[in-house]
């Protein structure tokens, strides 16, 4: 197999990772021990959260981290340093780092992972944890809000051929799972996550015989107990439909068999659909199922079942993979501490644009559960040293507009980020894909509905604690006096 | 390096090629020699052309294709046959395939891969096909325009963080060079591919330092020959460039060196540039450059220009690497013929869709030169038996619009379509990375500007030799009166 295709690539760094950490070891600062996290910023075009996907992956290829002597050299090409390059040489993980476990709904400005170690390697890790969490986020999110518009109706994620990538289909259909999909159509993808593995027909099968009718009877034949035939290749109303109702007559009942479905992948998928499902009715097919496909995604489904589309499964492609309608999640790695001296010294950026203003320190990320509902009220972060678990009521306050203040009661907070690497060993046991999925439901089952709406969701808390915010603030104003 | 990374995935299948192929052997057809197209329909966001890339990594997949005791093992528990599975184990390949070179402009609806062979292969490269050069294409397509857009200033990608996966990040990087990107941050695909390496600095090197001043000298001292500063941390104007200028006068001049650039990555880019230049040229570093990154692309950078920014050096990130403003290329890959008893039989898709009809026959793709000017008149598709090398005069005819006719004479006709694999052999010596991005440029240049206008192009013609119409004309007309 190919390397071009394997990305054996220890080198996934973008390079100023590499020459800011040389410069550090020059300066002797290298091992000063550095906090970081990664957080997404609003993107409103998914709605008002994200669904934390890629930390598997991340895991995986940190635990693997090393440098060939072929990278070294090429590296020593680029002007780091021999004792750098030496450094790299004998490269050993020693951070510790939290993430937000995979499947967990979160939402902007909090941080999803959490890095604490020597500056010279947190920093190395920026391109990676983003890579792989803003992708996997990106399509899980995007995934769940496709599942949630069908209405407990299948999704099936069928979009490999439109990936940006072998690695983008393969963890593309995972993420697709964890986000709900019932299921892939890619081989390796079912393969190596163990997901749940779909096949139809293509136009190609129907043109390889004499005639449509030929096509189906030898696909019902060959697939008895899962015949899906596709019925448009010609025309689906006056030659797909009779010709499959044909062959499930003629080759499917003698055998005792009943059809699986037919798929519909051009038209109006609609107005068709509820054409098709009278047809097989009358013919004695009403369990026959309908699948449809054709550039779908959240907002078409939507309107077709409002339409009365009687639709059953929908195959999934192009939008879901490259999460179409926004194919960025503009997750960041950000500082946001250092410790000198057994001191812990926060660390903020400034910006022109406000929204690029980094809150400092180490955090913890509380989600605040009401015991009544069972649902999620908000999330807060405190510094390292406050616990809400044991509050009884607490006032969470919007952090930019401070005037808005509401006390809650009776809730149980949980903290979200788990330990994944405790001085650089690999600590967390991770969930089987399904148990992911799984959680991921009834997580997403903890928010409300209006927190969940695809368009102008109600803006769910995610709030600083007093302390935080007062640290925050004074970093800000004394910023901007100086 | 883990699997999950790797990406050793020779079942890149979507599963009917693979339930097909076990049925087109179960009923004896799998001989069967047919001939398949890939080309693109329409997509009019990324304007009326695209850049032909991904060929390299499917030639490499396609090369490498086989399967593992493991994988045989897990296709057989999903219902495929013993005789499939020991077709398999045997798999050699043999088909003959032909593409456009990587770096061509091509046009929807024109064959840009076209494979022939027994079915029971060619029907397994629709997957790896479809997603290498759909996912390449596009990405060198959006890297085209966004250098078309800054009128000759370097465009650099750095849009590892927030591509879909490594082999996004990776072959990303290697398109957008073939776009005609200067440079890459990625360390790995500059490795990889030969692309220039490109580095700076993050807002972290800034806050590992006790002061902005400290952190600029640190680097100034370690890089002075490649001293780009970003100033934008805590205030670029009254803070960033000052502390940038004393660093430049304090470590760079004593040791005779100029700097290199200031980067902003936040703030109206267009207009602190205009103002960052008159301080810099004031302060004596008019060679001194200006780099701008912030969520760019073509549009963003075709206005900031037109108000007069002053930026030097663009650094392009998320909406390159995922084409964000139409991340999807919707190329196909269609049975257009078998072969039965040495003769051809063509093969025609019909779709309620109109702009889903293929067109059926192997094919050949002509473009068509000027003498005079040099530049392309149109591409027109032909039969295999076709030739219009030595053809002196050309009617040209609208497929659609059959009445729109023109004559065309003093050109060149060359053939787009080169030889890949003979008989399964690999016979194509692949450019580097580098002649293929100044091939690509060449090419362009052979366009109309009206034909690689950024929104709303003039229509580049791609007509059907009036034997091709005839008979997919005819194949239609039997269709609908059957």
């Amino acid at each position: 197999m190919n390397n071009i295709f394997m990305n054996k690539c220890d080198l996934l760094f973008d390079f100023y990772e590499l020459s800011q950490a040389n410069g550090f070891l020059a300066n002797g600062i290298d091992e000063t021990v550095a906090w970081f996290d990664m957080f997404y910023r609003p993107a409103p075009e998914i709605g008002g959260f994200c669904i934390m996907a890629g930390v598997h992956q991340l895991t995986e290829y940190i635990k693997n981290l090393s440098f060939s002597e072929d990278d070294l050299k090429y590296l020593s090409e680029k002007g780091l340093s021999d004792d750098f390059i030496e450094y790299l040489r004998n490269f050993r993980f020693t951070c510790d780092m939290w993430a937000v476990p995979e499947g967990t709904p979160v939402f902007a400005n909090e941080p999803v992972i959490k890095v604490r170690g020597p500056v010279i390697q947190a920093q190395l890790l920026e391109t990676i944890i983003l890579l792989s969490v803003n992708h996997q986020s990106l399509i899980a999110t995007k995934a769940n809000r496709i599942v949630r518009s069908a209405g407990g109706r299948a999704i099936i994620e069928f979009g490999s051929r439109r990936a940006h990538g072998i690695a983008a289909a393969l963890n593309g259909a995972r993420s697709a799972y964890i986000g709900g999909c019932c299921a892939t159509t890619n081989v390796s993808a079912s393969k190596l996550y163990n997901i749940p593995l779909f096949g139809s027909m293509s136009h190609t099968w129907i043109q390889m015989f004499d005639s449509e009718y030929e096509a189906f009877c030898a696909f019902a034949k060959q697939y008895p107990d899962d015949c899906v035939l596709l019925i448009d290749t010609y025309d689906a109303m006056d030659k797909g439909l009779p010709n499959a109702i044909k062959a499930f007559n003629d080759v499917l009942a003698p055998l005792g068999k009943r059809p699986k479905g037919v798929r519909i992948d051009s038209g109006d998928l609609a107005y068709l659909s509820k054409k098709i499902r009278r047809v097989l009715n009358e013919a004695g097919y009403p369990d026959c199922d309908i699948y449809a496909s054709n550039s779908l995604d959240e907002y078409i489904i939507r309107d077709m079942l409002q339409n009365g589309a009687r639709i059953d499964n929908f195959l999934v492609g192009e939008r879901l993979i490259t999460s179409a309608s926004n194919p960025v999640m503009a997750g960041v790695y950000k500082l946001s501490a250092i410790e000198k001296g057994g001191e812990i010294i926060p660390k903020i950026k400034i910006s022109e644009n406000v929204a690029k203003i980094t809150t400092p320190c180490p955090k913890l990320l509380w989600r605040l559960f009401d015991n009544e509902t069972g649902k999620a009220i908000a999330d807060v972060l405190t510094t390292s040293d406050e616990d809400l678990s044991s509050c009884k009521e607490y006032e969470l306050f919007d952090p930019d507009y401070t005037w808005k203040k509401k006390t809650v009661s009776d809730f149980v907070a949980r903290q979200l980020l788990v330990e994944i690497f405790k001085d650089g060993k690999l600590v967390y046991d991770f969930p089987s894909t399904e148990n992911i999925r799984n959680y991921c439901a009834e997580q997403i089952d903890t928010l409300w509905e209006e927190v969940v709406r695809f368009e102008y969701p109600h803006n769910y808390y995610v709030d600083l604690s007093q302390k935080l915010w007062n640290i925050k603030q004074k970093m800000i104003d004394s910023c901007f006096n100086n």
